[in-house]
């Protein structure tokens, strides 16, 4: 069995920069990069000595990688021929949700990019499935290329996994993004609260997070939370007082 | 001016601890350790060669250190005799609000403290007010014994940081929880999440978390807002949709 060698990606986004980064690494080809917008294209298929276009139809290699937004995802794949395996990189679409006969699979990085931040890859756990065992086999050959993370989910497990993401990136993300946006309105120093953040995810490398909650809504201290809500308003004190609901009702049933 | 060589501490919970461990570690005579249960008292002060008592009128040292609840600290203050200097370790309660007349001060770690997890107190900040410039100064000099990150914040800038600590730590670590207590109840593993904890932590060390932000409601993607929804129920639902909204908002009025 031949294994992938080459591939076309198609997007732009920060998936599609920093899987192309490690492959391009590795060896492994980029043949083309496709966007709707050619310029932008044209950027990142020059980092990878490929070839940028604006139609899809000039896409041929052993794999077609589609890094681009969940709602876009079907539309592109009615349009590329069936003879060429494709994969996409999204964690919320059931295979078989997608309309096509043959020769689909997924490799999704559970993982956050953004543009602006190197990321260890050769970490980042690659979740594979395809609709044929051999088509499974070459996407985990060509995820083993990047990462010692690789395993096979199927789509029901992944969609979970995807949830959970969204919990342990985006949303601790906007929580300290709620706590930045609020001291630079009151003009303190964000800067004096990092020593905390790296704690707290270091905490849990070792502890449940059950055992390491911390903080007046696990003492179920009343006082503390109503100053708190009276110093914010709109939906971040809907939020806090929403957040330390749910951390009191969970020591309160536990205990 | 004398400084501060000798200490008590009233409580014998996580800030006790490890603030107890700090200074014993550093020299700093630590005479006395009061709990109502003295049983609780005796294990730490055999840790630092102190004497437990649960009889608040055996507490002689050049600083009463208060480690206790919010809502305890009050009627313990009122039970000090007014020539020794009090401080407290509390983020919420102003130094107006304590019914004392002289000798108070505020001695507060901007950290979320865990018995089980070792914590480098040389990079935790301190947080120091008092109410004389005097108690102010010998503070400010005991703090610098534990850590190099020690500054005078008054009582209304304290509750601020303190609510954005909140959201830093207990927010962010309910996330955590949220996401794999989903994981478990599915049988997932949630240590696949372990890589994209530890980067969401460390992006935020290069990257504002405005900047830093991913995922379905960043980009507004109701379809998958609604998958995720349907896969939730009770109070993790409510708090998806909340924080979903939340960061819609967020991105939508910002472009």
């Amino acid at each position: 069995m031949k294994g992938i060698t080459s591939i076309s990606i198609i997007g732009t986004g920060n998936v599609a920069f920093h899987l192309g980064n490690a492959f391009f690494e590795k060896g492994i080809q980029i043949d083309f990069v496709y966007s709707r917008t050619k310029s932008k294209a044209i950027e990142l298929a020059s980092n990878w000595k490929s070839t940028a276009t604006d139609a899809l139809t000039d896409l041929n290699s052993d794999l077609i990688l589609i890094c681009i937004s969940d709602d876009a995802i079907p539309e592109i794949i009615a349009q590329l021929p069936n003879n060429i395996s494709v994969a996409y990189t999204s964690g919320a679409i059931g295979i078989h949700e997608i309309n096509r006969p043959t020769n689909i699979g997924v490799f999704y990085p559970l993982q956050s990019f953004s543009k602006n931040k190197a990321v260890e890859i050769f970490e980042v756990p690659l979740l594979i499935e395809a609709d044929s065992i051999e088509l499974a086999q070459k996407l985990f050959d060509l995820a083993w290329t990047i990462s010692r993370k690789v395993s096979f989910v199927n789509s029901a497990e992944r969609k979970k996994y995807h949830l959970a993401a969204v919990w342990v990136n985006n949303f601790t993300n906007h929580m300290v993004y709620q706590a930045k946006s609020y001291l630079v309105k009151e003009n303190l120093d964000f800067n004096i609260l990092l020593p905390l953040l790296a704690e707290t995810a270091d905490k849990l490398k070792t502890l449940d997070p059950y055992a390491a909650q911390t903080g007046p809504a696990k003492r179920n201290d009343q006082h503390t939370i109503h100053l708190h809500e009276d110093m914010l308003n709109g939906i971040s004190k809907e939020l806090y007082s929403l957040i330390s609901k749910s951390i009191t009702d969970t020591y309160n049933s536990h205990d």
